[in-house]
């Protein structure tokens, strides 16, 4: 069984957010994805300190063409009004039967 | 003190192989490795959502010939029987002399 | 909207270093970071489990020249007395303006 490359795509993002971000995950074409919670702390410009607080970090492994789709997507729908960053990475990826 | 590439190794799997996969990553050369609790959805084939639940999210950075039997023992060992996923990137690493 | 490359740097250590770990972030000039909890193993020469026990899992997303500030200030400040493992991968971002 040979890896093969995959995008990692990852999303910090707020709570609230965790039904529709999933809900597009679905619908854009990810199979599976993981969520985490870890504790953030951001700033943006002047301030030492603009939040803090629970977050989301959903991971989910997909083709390269879902991981663009899913970028699009997430700065057209959600960049002006939450705090979210997302990044990816390729990575080597073995997938049980079972999985996906 | 320069950074070295090794692999990182990320494997998303149920709970119930904690003890059997921490014994495998030990025994095929990983000298440390992180633990986190995720939860996961995924789907197979014509079903929207086969599983769901708690899941782990294990960690280790490897050397890249102990990454390939990580990942060869985890297809032969598991895949049949559980939903799992596993993949690497190469990363550069720094240890502490306390860590390993 | 595009994606930007920047360093994901992950940082895994002793929650005692919280506090001072997340002030040299700020101060070396990441905006922003996230911290997730993970459950360590690891071993160092000889012994086959040296430490184990709860971690903090620290990323933080910045440009390459502030992760390397961040690697160097590690590796003087802490890799003598704290097990601790850091590495850096390549990644490609896409921020909200109201995350950083």
């Amino acid at each position: 069984m040979t890896p093969v490359p995959m995008t990692l795509v990852t999303i910090i993002a707020e709570h609230v957010l965790r039904e529709p971000l999933t809900a597009d995950l679905r619908r854009l074409g990810a199979r599976g994805y993981s969520i985490g919670e870890v504790e953030g702390e951001g700033t943006r410009g002047l301030h030492t300190q603009d939040w803090q607080g629970k977050n989301l970090r959903i991971e989910t492994v997909v083709p390269a063409d879902v991981a663009a789709a899913i970028l699009a997507h997430l700065a057209a729908r959600y960049f002006d009004d939450y705090a979210m960053i997302a990044y990816t990475s390729t990575v080597a990826v073995l997938r049980s039967g079972k999985f996906a």
